[in-house]
């Protein structure tokens, strides 16, 4: 297999972007694997993602950014071109429950993920010896009331050496201080157990028991400023009934933690996201 | 198919409850047909539906009370005893659209639903000829601002005169007023077009858009005094994308609506449902 | 809101073929409102389906044909272009069972099927009512052992007398003669109450309750001379338990009929479905 | 949480079967914690499931069979008795995917499991340093064309040294001999890449993308002499599009796989899983 590209641009819709994007692609010798466009007409808005085949292609990044620059000036186009032989570098963040973990390390072991798992930070040191088992580097960081912020300093330095381009946020039940998300922007994937909007916050099961919901679900979204409210990228329930007190509840809703938070962390890996207002566009 | 009654009871959890009532049971004669129960181990409570022929039980409806009096003092029982012979008496709500009504009357015709359908209200009068076709009675009552309560008198002394025992409201956009709602506890039956308690209010579609969630949902639910948070009954949802406009998921909406209502309805009518707190134990 | 047009092309892969029609579109003055394209890279095959305002589009149909020759006579294409103000005529088969019948006639009443519906024919008298109710015409065509091909003499008269371009097989329980197949090549939709290859033939529900599957399913798809062995457009499923008799089955199996096939319908007549092999691209 | 007991039984249909079973329970001091049960009125067939705790009952395993047997002869049942905390001993087969063999583990980990998992048979050696990880003894029995029968005589022996009450086939591509299945009646879990019966059979995602059906799904079942023809416990699918190639059901199934096959471990472990014809009635 020879190395391909992904080309994902937006822009305000209009006349021609189509006909200008793949004809350049054409004139420089892409061949094109798979393309997905989007318009949403009400907004005026054009998304495109284009993956191709670098073999024949004529330009290298620097010239790509030089030669397309004129189409990208008259569509006001933002863009940007990945290299998918270039591996995303990530981070884990988990707390107690290994659920997520465990799913995302064997899903890397073999080839589903296309990043790099370059370390996992917790809370907590119960995850050490997994991590060892996938030999991935594993970095014990205590938060406390009194030392969140020294904690928070310590992962931002672990993420900084290892330079880390991604965040997940495997069950980890800490929330990050708003610096911390700012310099991480639409870098970090959470999952939350619940059916965002519906029971935001802490013990959505509990509060999903309670309120006598016959689906439970969950999501996995980028993380902002504001909790549970970042953009939504992939979404799963289940269906429970009055049989299912809180403890079966939970244990269904990790099957949907791990598959709603895989497939978002794929996702981005594989640049298939784009966004708008507070959405996701995702190319799958 | 001879007939059938069902008996449904609830109270504190104890020792002995099924062995009671299913020697009471057979003590009189009854031919069980099915039976279901349920006990919140955490609540300390039972739940018991059992259906049974009735061509070998010795008691009638009054005997019944009189004999199973013990039991049901014994375990501080609620109880009530069906005939399914009896076929409940539903009125159906309905605005402009008309899915919900078009899916209920069909079902209704094909005898999938166990109740009478013995009129339909509206607050406009464009669903008259597909009641006449059906050959249910229709009335159009208007509601506006300054006639709701008179419109609302209206409507009871129609289910009045009809001795009306379910109400539907098959996309009925009105709020009733809180002295309607409490003369029929538990006898009104609304889909919500969101899942609920996610997108409570008016505009759920457009609300869902705006999050940018990737599953709609529709919920059927009773009626009670604060808006949209009564008991749920039944909740289903449907995946969406981003390249699915508000239209498109009104759309999809109109099937999820129409599946969650008219499980809700049939469930009722075959004396399915039990309650505690806001929630129910359906006995599907 | 103006005209607008389809164009549906496939053809063997090649560098190029974005470019050369999105140019040539965008030349001809076409405002895109929506491009969907697929590569199946292991067969080597390419598809395409663009939908383009008409209002400043400076080619009319025969125009079309005519400028668009050179690129589709060197990509090798198979093209059409769809005027989506022309509403394609279809015909309603039917037997007993009205379920599907009743859902699309009340689907075309909303303006969700973009078709007309010219015509209903039956092999019993049953929906006659119905179809009055809904001001389409019908017709009773009995068929039974010794007047098959009579019967489909008389309704081919009908569908030609009508200019019919879609046949839907809403529950039509007769087997169709290869004569008649070949007469309307993929212009036959069918619905199957299974998860298709799973159960074909007659009495699905019966046999996927002897089988004990957990889940039933139903399947829409274009009518071949090998029966149920169609292109499939659509399919779905529902949960079932040990507590579902046949009857169950069938009553929870009308529901999926009804979805299948009415969104099969609607991607059809939306040109949204394009073929290779035995099987089907649906840009939805 | 003191000891609990399930006792499963299932026998003609009759009167009185409740009222004796649950008078006898009484008599003898079990608090009931649970019940399930379930009459097919057409095959005249009656199934239980009860759980019951043990603190204050009066009988020991000896003594119910015993006192039960009155009931049990009357009725002619089959019944059995089990003590919830004698923890089935289990053993997992696999072959070179490890997906459901690293789920297992680690919901066995968690304690979602209710068995000992004694120990892993592989016809490979990839999965050794899985189980060392998980402590759990792993022995490689390679099977070829000419080894088939001693290579089972060797599991047989270490399934009778670990005293093997439960086989989990978590993806093991090896058919077994009808000798070997004969010995585990009942006892032998397999997980089948497909919706069963569609796709039997070896290769179902290839066939699957032949067909070009819209929903990929897995079925776990007991093995039986006929290939993939047993009792199904448990079935789910996922939606796929004509933008899946291959690779990606195969990605998507594994999902599926795992969902299955921990399930029906899972509810075999309960003993929630009665038989008849060659259907299973699951008491989830």
């Amino acid at each position: 297999m020879s190395r391909t590209a992904v080309l994902l641009l937006d822009c305000p819709d209009a006349k021609g972007i189509v006909a200008s994007v793949s004809t350049f692609l054409y004139m420089h010798g892409a061949n094109i694997l798979g393309s997905d466009q989007h318009q949403d007409n009400q907004a005026g808005l054009f998304f495109m993602r284009v993956e191709f085949d670098l073999a024949e292609f004529t330009l290298d990044a620097t010239n790509f950014a030089f030669e397309f620059q004129p189409i990208a000036g008259r569509y006001q186009m933002k863009w940007r071109l990945e290299d998918t032989a270039s591996r995303a570098r990530v981070a884990l963040f988990v707390s107690r429950h290994q659920h997520c973990l465990v799913d995302l390390l064997h899903r890397h072991q073999t080839g589903e993920l296309s990043g790099e798992i370059a370390l996992i930070i917790s809370n907590h040191p119960d995850a050490r010896s997994l991590a060892e088992f996938y030999r991935v580097p594993f970095h014990h960081v205590p938060v406390d009331g009194t030392r969140k912020l020294a904690a928070e300093a310590e992962q931002i330095r672990l993420l900084d050496e290892n330079a880390i381009q991604l965040i997940v946020l495997a069950r980890y039940m800490q929330v990050l201080s708003p610096e911390f998300v700012a310099r991480y922007p639409l870098r970090i994937i959470n999952v939350h157990h619940s059916f965002l909007p519906a029971f935001s916050g802490a013990r959505p099961y509990y509060a999903a028991f309670e309120r006598g919901v016959k689906l439970i679900g969950a999501t996995s979204h980028y993380v902002t400023d504001e909790l549970d409210a970042g953009p939504i990228i992939e979404q799963n329930v289940a269906r429970i009934s009055h049989r299912d007190q809180v403890e079966q509840l939970i244990a269904n809703g990790r099957d949907l933690e791990k598959a709603v938070l895989s497939r978002a962390v794929r996702w981005h890996l594989e640049h298939r996201i784009l966004f708008y207002g507070n959405k996701t566009v995702v190319f799958d």
